[in-house]
């Protein structure tokens, strides 16, 4: 079922007209999106093939699900982000890797490459106990976000219908797993939420007085910053109302509760809105591709490649962004985050570019920029290597960091001045409940 | 299950200390939320009863269903458009009337009201044929608009990837059934989408080679409007590539098909999206009320009130809205529009002050400001009485007159920049296809 423009030029076989190189991207994630963009002036043409329809903005995915923004605010369409480009854009699912035959099968059609870049992503992992998300739902995508902005604004609206206060206090708990950046912005806008900008909303409760558990396991939260600024945070957080237990392991989650352990105590909550931002596992394409090339894949998931980021024996099929387990200089693996997907997606790019001029490049190395979590309105932290910052400079880099990455593809000024105009006026225009979307059959997957 | 609270002041019972009068509004649509506006400074406690945390500005939901804009931009959320105002704000479902006890049931508790305003809207009428729904979605809900937004952007996306030419243009042809306001407005802008915005998004489908169908049943498009702007309108459209077709009734909808008759043709269409914009069905507490009142009610369920607005027989129990039959000057009922809505919430806020005081007011007269509908980028047609416009000027006081009534409850200054610069730069940031979000069973109704 292939379509004629897409296999045109399959290289293996029309040697007589020497074809264009052909690059594979799958995922419009930071890691895919950036490497076809530094393809743009390469002697290649792209094809990026994603299930959704745009690229996400990952970052401020927390803000949707607390009201702050839209989901069109944080999404840049990816059609139009490669409008006149060498890249043809496809929605569709990759299915299964042949690197004997250099394609890529996906549902409804086969690719042929030259060079696969790989950087689907990663979803949540509730190690082992995949049920608990029904009752607590992570935060990776923007259905996530609108289904957690669902819940903690119909717990409002359901704490100030409800009569029996045990009920009530229930309804106004907010227990958020996981002290990594997404937890802690999250419990900050939280507080932030119930602090200012629902004071004055209801009438039978206070938004004011609600109970918001950030639940981490280790014994600091943002354990891959400096303690330092752990330390910050973590006053901030409390600051904001929030309270925060360290060395907590959640043993079970059930609808409206959560039971967690920490040191010796085991404590039952009943809260209206558990919301998981911890573990993640990679995409289960990883696994896939082991089986057809015989790459390690670590425990979470992720494809051992080498300093070039390509799978060992395959120098053409490129493994980036949460799928990758890359080692930074320290030795351990590179986080999850925006910025190492960005980087990795730069160097596939110029390699490939480089190879096509048969020059050669040195191997990935990642260059820490800075670690930046916020936590409500004017609070953040900001680890910039030599400088570490918090407070309000550190909200300002961070809004501004934020803001240039958003405004490189897509201009999307208007809506970061209309984002922080509401910030400044505590005003939260998306805070509204929408109800499930019916589902049609033969929608494309 | 009352709250205690609302039902404080049941002012039948407690004559000693004089109650203050308790007015229940059903819908926070324009009806409602102007009748609770104008009541802000009236000796008087109101509850507004919606099933939506959020009032929704529907003359521009056709914007969110072509990705113009985001459901939060034309959206307030009703708590904070009544934060410190005599209105308090419940989600709830409207049940039963017992006019008798003056007591409004609501799906968990019961109002005791002394007077009762219902503005609970209406929905698309399928004559009877409900189930073409699934096939041909109406445009009244933010649902519906994202739904329909899904069906128009994968109806592309599943053209790019389609070879058989006969199933592709079949997916490129979008049939809006209805040439009303809704259905003006969504086919100019889906005219536009084609010819403008993606022209340069895909490389298998020219988007600009689109059919565009808009089938009206009467002999021109806005029937309601003077005839010289009908076809002033249907002239914008053909410009913009819509195909409009007079006389047509839909006599079949299925999955990707609609068959129709003209005259004495019967023609059958594959269509990718079929869109409703005909018909109004008014609420179905229009029935309830008659069965406890006897009130009639008219051929589209809408409750025939007296001069006053008010249910014959029971001076306390006013119907606003599309649920209202009110006739106008020419003795024809007044058409389901905003400006009506809010015209009668504003009578009967006023009326309501007046019988406090004492006094009386002469019977509800529409006063007919104009009729706007907007076809495109630059052309809309006006008719505002005595004056007729067309073209850029129209649509001009089109824009201002949204953008006005859009800026006077809720401050989305800036979000009306931001679409003004998209609509300008032709930019479509919204156009995301999102998918079904989960269902949890235990959110509120």
């Amino acid at each position: 079922m292939r379509v004629e423009t897409v296999t045109r030029s399959e290289p293996g076989r029309h040697r007589e007209a020497p074809a264009e190189h052909h690059v594979v991207i799958v995922g419009g994630g930071f890691g895919g999106l950036y490497a076809a963009q530094a393809l743009r002036r390469a002697p290649v043409r792209v094809t990026l093939v994603d299930r959704r329809n745009f690229h996400l903005f990952q970052p401020l995915l927390y803000q949707i699900a607390v009201g702050g923004l839209s989901p069109g605010d944080i999404a840049s369409p990816l059609r139009s982000v490669f409008r006149r480009s060498n890249t043809q854009v496809i929605m569709d699912h990759a299915v299964r890797i042949d690197p004997a035959e250099r394609k890529l099968i996906l549902r409804q059609r086969e690719l042929i490459y030259d060079s696969l870049i790989l950087a689907p992503g990663g979803h949540h992992s509730y190690f082992g106990k995949d049920h608990w998300e029904t009752y607590a739902p992570g935060l990776k995508t923007i259905e996530d976000a609108l289904d957690i902005r669902r819940r903690v604004f119909s717990s409002f609206e359901r704490a100030e219908l409800e009569e029996d206060l045990d009920k009530r206090r229930g309804y106004l708990t907010f227990v958020i797993v996981g002290g990594g950046p997404t937890g802690v912005e999250l419990a900050g806008a939280l507080g932030e939420l119930t602090r200012t900008t629902l004071r004055d909303d209801f009438r039978n409760i206070k938004p004011a007085q609600s109970t918001i558990l950030l639940l981490e396991g280790a014994r600091r939260i943002l354990p891959s910053y400096p303690e330092a600024l752990s330390l910050k945070a973590q006053r901030s957080l409390e600051r904001l109302g929030v309270t925060v237990v360290l060395g907590a392991l959640v043993t079970d989650v059930g609808r409206d509760r959560v039971v967690y352990r920490s040191g010796a105590d085991s404590r039952e909550l009943r809260a209206g809105s558990i919301l998981w931002a911890a573990g993640m596992q990679a995409s289960s394409l990883g696994r896939e591709l082991s089986r057809s090339t015989g790459a390690e894949i670590d425990r979470a998931g992720r494809v051992i490649v080498g300093g070039d980021l390509s799978v060992p024996g395959y120098p053409n099929i490129f493994v980036i962004g949460d799928l990758a387990h890359v080692r930074g200089a320290d030795g351990t693996p590179l986080p999850g985050l925006a910025t190492v997907a960005m980087q990795e997606g730069r160097y596939v790019a110029r390699l490939i570019a480089a190879r096509l001029e048969r020059r050669s490049l040195p191997s990935f190395r990642f260059r820490h920029r800075g670690n930046l979590a916020v936590i409500g309105r004017n609070a953040a932290v900001a680890d910039l290597g030599r400088v570490k910052f918090s407070g309000f400079p550190a909200w300002l880099i961070w809004a501004i960091v934020h803001i240039a990455y958003l405004i490189e593809f897509d201009n999307k000024v208007l809506v970061m001045i209309q984002w922080a105009w509401n910030y400044f006026t505590r005003k939260r225009g998306a805070r509204l409940i929408t109800e499930t979307v019916r589902v049609r059959p033969d929608i494309p997957p």
